[in-house]
């Protein structure tokens, strides 16, 4: 795709079926419960069908979109592991032996492993093989990459969901493997929501205080070496970002494109998604916040991206870990949804109804 | 039982696995993440080992108790639905109709509802019938229970344990259904943790600000009516709780006694887990809090608890609809721990290893 084409894709993300929406939240009300009393999963039932535009759902199969890449930040000893993990956990992955494989592969989920930036040449056939480069560029010394490979990056991430569309799935969720990208990440954070460095930068996978300190400092000049620039995702990924990120952009828009669910896992790619509503504020009605992350940041994100994690559960390891536990809460959502039993089903007269009426 | 007997039993359950425990920790300490990056499902899985006394383990089969009982207390309008409620959901929920029912049938999980106190007679097969009395006794007025009515209720709940057990489920969830609940409840819990009935009562149902304040003053007066009496949860339950709790008790003494793992669900089901840590400490190292209930007394009673729940998704449904969610998380968190590869295995040198630990 070209850049023209790109936009000409994104212009075509339509928002969510209010109708569909009014309806299913009447059913909810509809229900033998007090009104509400399903929380969050009946926000989760109603946005899918602002999404699908029916009031039932049941979003079956799921599959986990990991990019991996590497960064070129971490020349300047901004993490705390060796580049090298980059390749060896994104292997390990699609041998079903991280944490994103264990917990897709318990819940029944694909997990789908992309090469956009891996900087190492490899065997391992599982990985597809859409490398744009090898590593972004050090981007405390120069632009991470052009913007002809941010748009390639996005791309590949538009792609793997039209792949996997062909392929049945229904339900997305979005991860990465790339050392460095905590430090990525809160750049382009810092850029779109103007939050100081020092506000959207964490210990990542566990720095100490003095290694943190440097991260922010390495980090501070480094947003300054490119001053000025704008607002635009496009700009700010190619300048700060990370291959990783620009494909996860691309699979927000891809599924807001098709009217699919779309799920954030953690800080990296809630930045990505926050890119992707950026680009085009609909997509927004398509993508789900995980769990919030301890990353420091994660605040940050979910408060531009006017989202709600739905899980808490202090994890902060991305791989998109997440997702697999929410695919799960958003299909239990629909089935709550689907076959509870209205007041008049359930046999409860309006003396039971009227009361809890607001 | 008799309460000889029950003590007697009692008097069996013992502590955590501490060595298991410890081996827990230092498989999840070795598996290649960095260290506490699956946050809360580590702490799950940690749980499990000292719980079984094995490191790794898989509840596959769950099993959700509902117990069904009335409140007298109902006469004195603390509540927005009619009492005949209780037995309609009760049935309904034996139909896979409501909440729970969906969730349970969603995550393959089994549901049995008993009676124990039920103000109705009715044809209803699939619903045990355990009935205690039809209904406790309006406790603004005189005890709800008798203390051998309560050693009654709360043996049926050990007894369903144990009838759950010898069909091979693993893992327990505890749930209710009586309209009245939350004031009895809120009473309990009054008592065993000394706060005053404005911070434990709520809005139930659905009430009204006016009906909320009333309730308030009902349950205060019902309180003084009681006075003095002691810390016993014997004691208390019959004094102002009711059958539902008694038997949710007996659920948490059971499995503690049997090693297995139990959730509490809302606040209800909380109130009688705090119960059963009263009568033996020990037993609160089998139980989880499933999610965070609305309802307002939930803080104190998981302050007193000494236990963080794991959801927070704005539910207050009840029925253990929290249950069947947190079990599939349980799970979760198994299959992490047993299948993820350790660092050795996973090919990442001490490099990476070592500044990672603390």
């Amino acid at each position: 795709m070209t850049k023209t084409e790109l936009l000409k894709y994104i212009y075509e993300i339509s928002p969510a079926d209010i109708s569909a929406i009014n309806a299913a939240r009447k059913r909810q009300e509809s229900l033998a419960k007090p009104p509400g009393s399903l929380g969050r999963l009946e926000e989760l039932s109603v946005r899918m069908a602002g999404i699908t535009g029916k009031v039932k759902n049941y979003p079956k199969k799921g599959c986990i979109l990991v990019f991996a890449a590497d960064n070129g930040i971490t020349e300047e000893g901004v993490s705390c592991a060796p580049a090298s993990v980059t390749l060896a956990q994104s292997i390990n992955m699609t041998l079903g032996k991280t944490g994103v494989s264990t917990l897709a592969a318990h819940y029944g989920d694909e997990l789908r492993v992309t090469d956009v930036g891996i900087a190492a040449d490899y065997n391992c056939p599982a990985i597809r093989n859409r490398k744009i480069r090898y590593g972004s560029a050090n981007f405390a010394k120069e632009p991470a990459m052009s913007e002809e490979e941010c748009i390639k990056a996005i791309c590949v991430g538009i792609e793997s969901v039209e792949d996997a569309l062909s392929d049945g799935f229904e339900l997305f969720g979005t991860g990465e493997m790339g050392i460095g990208n905590t430090s990525s990440a809160a750049c382009v954070l810092s850029r779109l929501s103007d939050a100081p460095i020092e506000k959207t930068a964490g210990h990542g996978g566990g720095l100490s205080e003095e290694a943190f300190a440097h991260k922010k400092e390495v980090l501070k000049k480094a947003l300054m070496l490119h001053e000025p620039f704008g607002k635009d995702p496009l700009e700010i990924i190619s300048l700060v970002g990370g291959m990783d990120i620009a494909a996860m952009t691309g699979v927000f828009l891809g599924c807001a494109k098709n009217k699919k669910p779309v799920f954030a896992d953690g800080f990296i790619s809630a930045v990505a998604a926050l890119c992707a509503a950026r680009i085009a504020p609909a997509a927004m009605e398509y993508i789900f916040l995980s769990h919030a992350s301890v990353e420091e940041g994660f605040g940050i994100v979910s408060r531009e991206l006017g989202l709600k994690p739905l899980l808490h559960l202090d994890m902060r390891l991305g791989e998109g870990s997440g997702c697999p536990i929410t695919f799960s809460l958003l299909r239990a959502a629909c089935a709550a949804m689907n076959n509870m039993a209205t007041f008049e089903e359930a046999g409860i007269d309006d003396g039971y109804l009227e009361p809890l009426r607001k």
